[in-house]
């Protein structure tokens, strides 16, 4: 995409953002978002399917590097310390986008329609990382355990990163695998 | 409740079933409800506050009964296991009501409305869940994280319980919670 292309698609990006928290989801239009970052509406369908979409540019992008991640880790480290690695490499990304991410997810939460989208694309990551540890030789079922373990764990890491602008997201993450460690490290089989 | 209330409470649970799974959840009314279970629309709203409840009537009771199994464990156990002994309380009911439970998830998965419904239950049932561990003890972030975790391993046995009719829930959620502490054994701090 030309300079100009990738130029627009941020800008209404950030349009989108603005009107949704603004005056909210439902009542937001993409002629509305358009007019916002100066382009045709013609223009925002170019860059995205519908008026949801225009808030999730980046997942692509995470998937992919998280996916990545999980298959260059060292062949032996087990599945958590594989996705807890995937994870760290994700922190530099989100912590330099720490305004855009939080006020993305103020306008998720308040929207059925974005919260119905969100999850979505949490069970494509699931799947995602399901299968990239799978690869690496894990049993399928085991992988999308190990998945949804890993991403619960990670969800709570991002909820609490948001809600307190003074935390270190390597911090919280560090800390959240110890504790997960911690409460498996005892379940002891048919007790 | 006497017991011509209990009939007619039930008989509208099963009504309702068998009409979202007819027509849809979306194009069945209260009032075609009431009159399959062939009492009043009002009768309806006497037992159900809207048209989502009737398939959610079980929901209390397992809550109160996992909670109740949680606050009754041995001291000393961790967590998981605490979490995976109140799971397999819950198991001869589940067993019980196979046939139902199978209709009412296929029902669920088909509707939005339905879904949406669920999630809000399962998040009731994690800080339910997460309140009984904290009462023993435990941190609540590390409580929180400890019912996360045992959900997911919890929704995935159940998931594949009802996947397979000649798999034994007991079976599969011994497996799973083995699982579990497999994946974590090994997730040295700081990895």
């Amino acid at each position: 995409m030309p300079r100009s292309g990738e130029d627009a698609r941020r800008r209404l990006q950030q349009a989108a953002l603005d009107l949704y928290a603004e005056r909210g989801f439902d009542a937001t239009t993409t002629a509305e978002i358009a007019a916002r970052a100066g382009v045709t509406e013609r223009t925002y369908f170019r860059h995205f399917a519908d008026k949801r979409e225009v808030l999730f540019d980046g997942e692509a992008a995470l998937q992919a590097a998280l996916a990545a991640a999980v298959s260059s880790a060292p062949d032996d480290a087990p599945p958590l310390a594989v996705l807890r690695r995937a994870f760290r490499a994700a922190v530099p990304t989100l912590e330099a986008a720490r305004t855009v991410t939080e006020a993305r997810h103020r306008v998720i939460s308040a929207s059925p329609a974005l919260r119905e989208r969100d999850l979505a694309k949490r069970q494509s990551l699931k799947s995602t990382l399901a299968a990239a540890l799978e690869d690496r030789g894990l049993p399928g079922r085991v992988a999308r355990l190990a998945a949804d373990v890993g991403l619960v764990a990670w969800a709570e890491v991002v909820d609490r990163w948001l809600d307190d602008p003074s935390a270190s997201l390597e911090a919280l993450l560090t800390r959240e695998f110890d504790d997960l460690a911690g409460l498996m490290s005892d379940v002891a089989p048919g007790r």
